[in-house]
């Protein structure tokens, strides 16, 4: 379930149009006006917002905000303006430029996708940048298991059902310790384990996880080698299984670590989760952090944070 | 072009499938009404015929074809009544059974068909087999360069634009070129050529061949090693260039192959092709067909076949 709250009344697209010029006009932007119309507007009425200031100020909406606002505040409100699937289009391109940082996007936009929404990301992909994901992914890394996985990640259009076989399962479990086994061994080819990841359904995946789990007595991410990782497949590897088998567990991690107190605040982290899931499946992923950690989510980020970028992320969470 | 022709006035879906049920009842199985019904319908005519069919007669018309009727002649009229999608999936999930005989079914579909057919096919795909054509692909050959290039094949969504980056076409073609050369000295490992051939789009593809032709004065199909070849790997790589590169001149050569004298006629081929396109393109194979032989596509399987197969499949591919 999502998270943002929309006004029962709202006004015409023309007049947020409207009200957001007057704010950005004058003695500085009024980031308190923008925060209060954006962030309580869904996807279809922010499209029209864009469309109604386009035809009224021929101007772009997003080319103003980037020149109005600033610092974290401006990333997170300039994703948020966009449609949700272009939006991820984006992020996707943005991280085949820097791969070994940012591979977790591209592992999010394939795995916690269902197929037919990361079908629609690669559409909007193709209409953006004229190209395919799959190319640029490909040429985001020299050859090698990083980019075979990410590869076959984005790739693939899984089966969505729920139907699970057995004996698969126990089989490629045993295949996935083999090749786990083989590489704390220094044998690098994991043809078998990314052909797994890569082209099996998630209900499939998270049986063979189960399998691996009860027949070797811990985790498959544990068991996945930690020391060395030049490349950051291993880590990538991680990220992968974390979220194919849960994925608001996997975010909730996520959230956790980008605002780890030692190693200072990760705002890109938190703005494209709280971004990406707050008109979707936000309130799941915040149940699960509030078990988890007995702290709800918008004290947390509250506590981080400060300035407009709180207010603004704080609103995305909301407070329920 | 389409190559069937379809009356301007046709009988209701249920007066069909009633001279359908005359046609099996009695002594023997009338094939020529059969064929004189079915081969004169398009695909959407057809569904409606086994709809009524299903209703009236409280059994599947598939199921009562391939009763009635036998050898070639079935296969061809039992893979004609299918939906086109739903008939390119089964003969996909027949292909990754004997994937080392049967590679160009799935280079075809995946090289033949636009990003958005091949797309359909996987969708019915998921329906029919609850699995991914991915997986069972992945599933129908040992690790190894055949699996890893016809699983490329069938998972990219490429991009489907006409624009053509002439450098990258140049240091692809080099690329190309060194994997090539590699594979002469008994190098095994295509990652980079597998790549390429699976992410970038047909046009890019189209105008790196070109180049490879143009700075090493023979064409990649040429390039690529003859002789020993056990997985099958070269000879699908020269299946996937020819099919990219140009799938008209492509299916011609099947169909020349398929009616080779010396080897006698490969039917499965020729149906395949025939069922496949006559109502999408087989009119501009045909036309290849006539600038490459000198001798029209019916008059050349009219005098390979024989029978009721033959009647049929000259019907599908028309006379003009």
């Amino acid at each position: 379930m999502a998270t943002i709250t929309v006004p029962q009344v709202i006004p015409s697209p023309t007049e947020d149009a409207d009200a957001l010029m007057k704010a950005f006009q004058g003695w500085g932007t009024d980031e308190q006006a923008v925060i209060s119309i954006l962030a309580y507007r869904d996807a279809e009425q922010r499209k029209q917002i864009r469309l109604a200031y386009q035809e009224k100020y021929d101007e772009s909406l997003l080319q103003r905000l980037q020149s109005e606002l600033t610092g974290d505040f401006q990333t997170a409100m300039c994703h948020w303006v966009l449609d949700p699937v272009e939006r991820q289009a984006a992020m996707a391109n943005a991280a085949t430029k820097c791969i070994h940082e940012e591979y977790p996007v591209i592992v999010e936009i394939a795995c916690a996708n269902s197929p037919t929404e990361l079908l629609k990301v690669k559409q909007a992909y193709h209409a953006l940048y004229k190209c395919s994901l799959e190319e640029d992914v490909a040429a985001s890394a020299p050859a090698g298991n990083l980019r075979s996985l990410l590869l076959a990640l984005v790739s693939t259009y899984r089966y969505d059902g729920e139907e699970v076989d057995g004996g698969l399962a126990r089989s490629e479990a045993e295949l996935i310790h083999e090749a786990v086994k083989n590489g704390e061994n220094g044998t690098t080819d994991d043809g078998e384990l990314i052909r797994i990841l890569g082209t099996r359904s998630k209900a499939q995946l998270g049986a063979t996880f189960s399998c691996f789990r009860d027949e070797h007595g811990t985790t498959l991410t544990k068991a996945l080698r930690r020391g060395s990782d030049p490349t950051g497949y291993t880590r990538a590897l991680r990220t992968t299984v974390r979220c194919v088998w849960d994925a608001n567990n996997y975010f909730v991690k996520v959230l956790r670590n980008a605002m780890h107190e030692s190693a200072g605040t990760d705002e890109d982290s938190l703005t494209r989760v709280v971004v990406t899931h707050a008109e979707k499946d936000l309130r799941d992923i915040k149940d699960v952090f509030r078990k988890t950690t007995s702290v709800a989510l918008e004290q947390a980020i509250a506590k981080e944070t400060s300035g407009d970028y709180k207010t603004f992320i704080v609103a995305l969470v909301g407070s329920q």
